[in-house]
């Protein structure tokens, strides 16, 4: 691919050459290349800010900024791939300034003037986090919005709200994809965090001690939207922080995919039988010929063990290493990939899933009639009439236990048997015990009375909005002006 | 203590009563006795939310809230301890309950209206994450002051920057110490944030569905201090959110603890030398009479361990699980209390062992004249001198070599040496060949030369200054005048 | 509890005490107490080989073997407790030093000869972990023995199998049991194993370098029950592989128990009802009065959670650290502690919830009729009469749509049908397609037929049989005749 | 490859092809290639098990036997690799079904008669694991047998052994190194144990109820070369034990080596200087011309987090599923395969590394003479004048005092110093006072001794023997013979 051979970007003081099996040991090439746009917008930035600063003569930085342009565009375009781990480069950052050599000659040895990999890594490794968390931010309103737009048909599907997998209260479909829909806009709201404070740029503390050459790294932060800059040079290269908060909070979010996709399991069962899927969402068995099963949800769920062994995985490789860069670090890729992938496909897969349900509600609906739902209403109803709660509680146990005996629903006791568990009853005590009005009379703000739940509704249509607006504003880096059209622009050169 | 019997808080529909192998594998209030005092403000704040929505008549809610205030008074006081494992209590909550009917009577058994122990647990244990998290900034806060002073006599102390445990660049002793700061600077930031994020008050929501008399949620988070109202019941309960981002939030907090305290461990060994530890935080051998080791510093790095074991337990716990409450919950709080506690006292043990350090600075100038620190100054200089940064990478590496081979430093160099490995230099050289001078050069933004450490100085001080403000404006919740010097306020009811 | 003061077991080389927070940071005497008849025991055992070896005069190793028994048996008579932290000693090690001195005078002060707390704390606690593991093999073999008798009952007890939780193929409620026993002998085997890989004694490596004084490491060993010795003084106190591999041991029951607890969880809710919980295994709800929850269920399935969580503690503990004892090591033990006891106290529960269990075969049977179980034995009869089996399963699989589409089961499909679907089919199909046979007739070697589940129920009992002679057979260590009835004996005595 | 078109075993129930994107979300082909090997021998077993047991033709039998014969035979020679995502095989089972079909049309259709993919996929990864711990078995071995010929040079070369980083007592290098070997050989024989424990066989548990059709498990298994056969069908589709065991196996090994990698880093610090890289097995930086880094250790250390995080991964995976297969177990295949391969790969780089290691016995034997390392020996000659020894330790210490205030070590100590600190002192004192004799006289067992020494060579070099042996008797499975030259051979068929 180039003229110039391959090879590390240090080399002066050694006598040999790396053992070749420690090459491919500690080689990074094969998963770092997936950093090549972000370094090249790192080069951009680092390279007109050392053009600003006058530590670059015009005339150099002018044939890297093109050179680096155009190979921007060529990967983008798909022109240029990177490859030649044969060639014996030992990261993309090697990589790319032997290919920028092969293209511009000598200024390209001029490119890591005051830049060390240590600050040229992070910059790269946070630009791509917080391009991948927005992206994640964006998966995560799509599939909410999916569910919101299932919950809104269906404010009056009433279903039983389980505790301990017991039938507890009557709640709404709807009233229950909305504790889902809540549950990933937390996570939004915790992936934007993270992406905020993935934004301190550590370009510009070079190896670990900043320079003598008068850089301005705010100057290269702004250009490539970042916030902040870092405050010290030492931490610059030392902090892994956004890593293990990254991997955390999409561990996070796949312990909630898993609570849902546990919930697609369970509901395609024969015996709750609360969904169905279609067939382009389920898949059978190679030897059971009558099989058709939530794989999909099952993988989901699965996955969310993956994220977890991440967390665990980072935080151990970060706990107790000196200051500043060591090496354990570029260990710190694959499982940041990996996990943020993991959140990507999933959300992705979900929603798929969550478009091939059919909720069966007359199946939910068969579930409300067993289980004694209506136990608190009746509770309650006396409370009113004035008994103690706990005294409430304790008599409708007895009436519980004695519908049970009979092999009946409270609704199906005598009026007598009531009244001998519960004095306080009287005769209008049979409109508290149908299941459906107890859900509809439960409309304490945040409940599951259709009222309620339209407030919800909008509420979280509204959070999502805002969300979808937060990512849609979220601009690629000023630095992208470089080489619109392929053209250095004029503008973009101070 | 009571003349009511302890018993669980129901049974009604009971036959039995629970096996008492089963009774103290699942009883909690070995370790739930801690929210003891979290339970009683929220059930102030449920009390007078009820009364003030009539649901309770003015004299049962008054007896309530006396009887309430008074026993929150004595658990303040020590006066009053929660014991009573024996007497059968499965958990706090109906210790409390238990308790409080002892006192008052019959009203107690309306306490529990329009209540669950889903919502009532996680309303004590949000009150008491926030409270911890608030302590553990306080903490930090403490730490990062301390490490700052210190910092502040050291701007002209220099030792080498390390990176692969290897000799670097010169770095000030001022500079390394604010690069610990400013990491704990960030985990002061995130338990903030997730202090905040634990503000949603789950009180209202019940069982999971909310209820019938008509709550004003918004009215006892307000009275308890939070800044939410949960937005859906079923999520209000099955919410763990906020226990597995406490976790991580100290788990992340006692990786940068461990890597302040493995650099005690190797700057207190004979080699290094670098700190002298006080007789006062170290500790001898059982054997060997002349150890002197920094056990308390080791003993930190190990907690590390144990705190980001419980971020996997947790995620692990959480993973999977249906809605809404599940007994797998009650796992959670000795977990987060673990988490919370080996922060609290690693962060105060190393203050106290930071405080018995002495820094060998003679040591670490020692330490500057090995390792050939002064190599990237000489390479910028030839790139000042219009070498390209890779060539000049490359000649100074070959002088590195030619040095080592003799036996000594860049500055033990003939300067034709040199010259003949690298061209561009002129006799001028010598002056980039000194390590402390090359320290006092990088004043580069975020750089260890002094005027910069001093810029850094400065704004850790004014974030540790912003922090210690935020924390000192914690006031307690308002619910907290209900009985202000013993005596129920009539302010205090409405 | 001696005129002795209580301090550490060094301080000659120091000026100043211990900072007292650093003592109370510090100290292990809180959980380490546990460890003191395993302490007393590696004592004597030690003070033996001393005397054996003549490092020790008969009149001072007499003294403290005396002492030493005395000791240890008031602290299984429990008239001897172990506390006084507030006195100040910082370990049991001390604890029982300082508290021999109180009872012997000077004799104590030679105890210590020729070892290190560094091989003293490893030593017992090997002892505790494979006294604890030993207990475990115990427990797992009653709980499995409880399932197999449960077993045994229901051999021809049919229910679906599943996968993916959608109904399969029909199989025995004892097949179906015997999975969950098969899963414990395995665990009890590991346990066992765990339990032999922690019989290396450390004692006799001293701090870490061995002595000159004659010690006989395997003399002490055997004295303990151990059947290996230390082969390197290094690596004897720096090795905690055993701790980790119990932990893991312990984490992979937990995980098998929460499976089954899953199980449980998942039959008992309405919709499954397959087994039916006594109130005495069952709790209630605080405010729906007709909850019966399976609590002690749920919160095995939760402690599993935990259990990992140690797993990874431990591992992020021991990665990195130099040889050979650091202080981090400290943390081995509450970790190791709860592990164990949280894998104890959830087999004893389990057995409890085990036993309040009916098993409702009414509506497993039912289940039996939905689900289409027959689909595979169909496949498997046309393959039996020519088709090949990838074509058997694609014909099926159209029957199977037919069935749905008329919403019944594959024996409700008229001849014809299946017929057209399955042209190899013949009149005697129908045989084939129902489930009860079906299950019956899968006689392969490990398969639900009733004569190969006796087979297994043979199996698995002479298994666990084997296991608890283990178990049996696992004497106390030899040393305990030193002071048996109190007395020192004789023979005890070299 | 094949004029049949992929697509999945299964279909005829379904009315619709699965969403693509869920067939790429559930696609196990980019990984489970790597079984392509494994899950041909299985069905090598498996065929000939159904050829014996008549439940095939010979000549649908003999087709099939011939064509995975050739199909393994091309894939271990490279003629033929998996590739055909695109044309949406689901994996490589589904690969290698139709690649059969190609070439030998239907009787490809009965090679899954009696199977599923439950039983079959969990051969296959069994099968694996355990070659791939064989493997692992004999690169612990290698690299234990070089640390061990390092040793053999260093009997006599001393160094200070540290405890809490702090020097102790003096050891030999080899001593040191030794201890390395054991923890290696541990690992090695858990390797094996685990090998040993994947060894029972799957196939012939079907789908998870074994067959009407008259199966031999053991014949299958026997073939295979498994020790022993599933007891009961559920738990053989249901058990990943074996995943966890190996995953644990090599994160404890792996923690191993990042123990011995940080002491490289740790030694070849200037500060230690214990150990000096040659220049094949270091790297450089990019910005330091002088940097010579540890990498690849420091890459070994930092990959034992990425072994930890799979355990918890795998861990949190499996607690909780049900009976009996779910496809979350899909995800237990990449994190063993690069549980194994990053224990694989640490161990060949830690060979080169140790390779290219220069042991610096004269900063070793300098740092001797600092530190006081014969304080110890001083205490043990005390009690051999009579002194218990925890006064001879207060004595010491004190001496220590007076040596470290005079700025000197124990041996300058004036006699009469010694003697007011340590009355029992005689003028023999001196003898102890050098730490290289103290070395030489710990001849305890297990000892620094040199004595001692070659025992554990000795000791050591027949157990790696023992491992070195048991690894090469392990003969590939029985039905290797198949298709030896290339042929289906007479003897292979019954």
């Amino acid at each position: 691919m180039s003229q110039k051979q391959a090879g590390p970007l240090w080399g002066g003081r050694f006598a040999e050459t790396l053992h070749p099996a420690l090459h491919e040991f500690t080689n990074s090439l094969p998963f770092d290349r997936r950093l090549v746009r972000h370094d090249l917008l790192g080069s951009l930035a680092h390279t007109r800010m050392l053009l600003e600063q006058n530590i670059l003569s015009r005339g150099d930085a002018e044939a890297i900024l093109a050179g680096l342009s155009n190979l921007l565009r060529e990967i983008e375009a798909g022109d240029l791939v990177v490859e030649g781990e044969d060639e014996g480069d030992e990261d993309v950052h090697a990589w790319i300034e032997r290919t920028l050599a092969g293209r511009i000659g000598e200024p390209a040895g001029r490119l890591h003037t005051a830049r060390s990999r240590n600050d040229q890594t992070s910059v790269a490794l946070r630009l791509f986090t917080r391009e991948a968390l927005s992206s994640l931010v964006g998966l995560t309103q799509d599939l909410a919005t999916q569910w919101l737009a299932q919950a809104e048909s269906h404010t009056e599907s009433w279903l039983p709200g389980y505790t301990h997998l017991q039938r507890g209260q009557p709640v709404s479909l709807a009233h229950h994809l909305l504790a889902h829909v809540w549950a990933l806009i937390a996570d939004a709201h915790r992936l934007r965090q993270t992406h905020d404070e993935a934004g301190v740029s550590p370009l510009g503390a070079a190896a670990l001690a900043g320079s003598s050459f008068p850089l301005d790294p705010a100057r290269s932060a702004a250009l490539l939207g970042f916030d902040e800059v870092f405050p010290n040079s030492i931490l610059a290269v030392a902090d892994r922080d956004y890593v293990a908060q990254a991997a955390f909070t999409a561990a996070l979010l796949m312990v909630h995919l898993s609570r849902w996709a546990d919930e697609i399991v369970l509901w395609t069962s024969s015996e709750f039988g609360f969904v169905r899927l279609s067939d382009a969402v389920s898949q059978g068995s190679s030897i059971m010929p009558q099989k058709k099963n939530p794989e999909a949800a099952e993988l989901i769920r699965g996955k969310a063990g993956r994220a977890i062994g991440h967390v665990s995985g980072l935080l151990a490789l970060m706990k107790g290493l000196p200051f500043a860069y060591n090496s354990d670090f570029q260990e710190d890729k694959e499982a940041l990939f990996d996990a943020l992938d993991t959140a990507g496909t999933s959300l992705a897969a979900a929603a798929i899933v969550a478009d091939g349900l059919e909720y069966r509600t007359d199946r939910m609906r068969e579930a409300l009639h067993g289980g004694m739902l209506a136990a608190t209403e009746l509770a309650d109803y006396l409370v009113h009439r004035g008994t103690p709660f706990r005294t409430a509680h304790e008599q409708v146990g007895h009436a519980v236990r004695e519908a049970e005996s009979r092999g009946g629903e409270l609704a199906d006791l005598p009026l007598d048997s009531i009244k001998s568990c519960c004095p306080d009853a009287d005769d209008d005590v049979a409109q508290v015990l149908d299941p459906e009005r107890a859900a509809e009379a439960h409309d304490s703000p945040g409940g599951p009375a259709p009222a309620r739940v339209a407030e919800q509704l909008e509420s979280a249509r509204s959070a999502l909005a805002e969300l979808r607006e937060w990512q849609e504003g979220r601009e690629p880096p000023p630095i992208y002006v470089a080489h619109r059209d392929g053209q250095l622009l004029e503008e973009s050169i101070p």
